[in-house]
């Protein structure tokens, strides 16, 4: 149930964004345990002067290769499997691009399970529960 | 108060946007009783590499043609009234356009009432409360 | 930890749009207490069909000149503190910009301090909490 949304500045090659895209998946496959087939994504690829971030923060360094990776996700996990989300994420992004680890920042929101509607009008996962 | 956020993959007529523009809102005043002039929204228009979808989730098939609603509302509504909103949006839909109830896909963030300026600076629900 | 989205019509000049952008940015310090460099933002520039507004609501009239200010930030912030950030952002908006205090709806989400990873594939604010 996570809907994924990925901005990166534009101008990277296709195979490069989706095995970002495909990272991000995996570890909530494996971490939130997520079926494979619940991948909703929408890739925002903005030009530079649309894109804001510092040079560096908490003395990780940033630069224009830098992914915003922004989770809405049904609430309920643990602080620890959060941390694990993170971890797997970026691991499985360092094995398949070359893009730094601390080039990939990423926020989730928690939302009740009543919010999620996958299609015919229906809330699923409230009717699950 | 809700802002809407659609995408989905570009090259769609203007008028099939703004029949599925229309169905939320209209959708959000019946169930949400927002106000008609309440209407905040942004259209979201990708290329197909840039929105990610599985073929099938929960038995239900997806196109191309699939729509992602985001809707960001005060919190407060209750689980029914949210399934009466997801309901009511897809009817309207259908009604209106020749997209498939598969292909809608709705995800709520509820956020505080005091999370609201709709301009001046203001909170303007926080100070109605 | 804001992550900061900014969306308005296309067409404004690049100096415009950063007066917004820093403005924005300068209020959440203050009022907010981030530090300078906690700044990550993505700006969403969309043709007019893209972009629904009302004419008015709330008694506030809108132009195609308004702005939605989407702020995802960690939860804890005061009622008081969420209206001084508001107010803040639109002075300084209305000090760097010809932008009507009217043009400016702010919306904010708030997430746990567990929600954030900013590189690495750690969780700071975790961490540190």
């Amino acid at each position: 149930m996570p809907f994924v949304q990925i901005s990166l500045i534009e101008g990277k090659p296709p195979g490069h964004i989706k095995n970002i895209s495909e990272s991000i998946h995996q570890a909530l496959v494996e971490e939130f345990k997520i079926p494979e087939a619940d991948k909703f994504q929408v890739i925002n690829e903005v030009k530079p002067h649309q894109f804001v971030f510092p040079d560096t923060f908490l003395d990780i360094a940033h630069t224009h290769n830098l992914v915003y990776v922004h989770i809405t996700a049904k609430e309920g996990r643990t602080v620890d499997i959060k941390k694990r989300l993170y971890a797997r994420a970026v691991e499985l992004i360092e094995e398949s691009t070359d893009l730094s680890a601390d080039d990939v920042i990423i926020v989730l929101s928690d939302t009740a399970a009543e919010n999620w509607s996958f299609g015919q009008g229906k809330a699923q996962l409230a009717d699950m529960a």
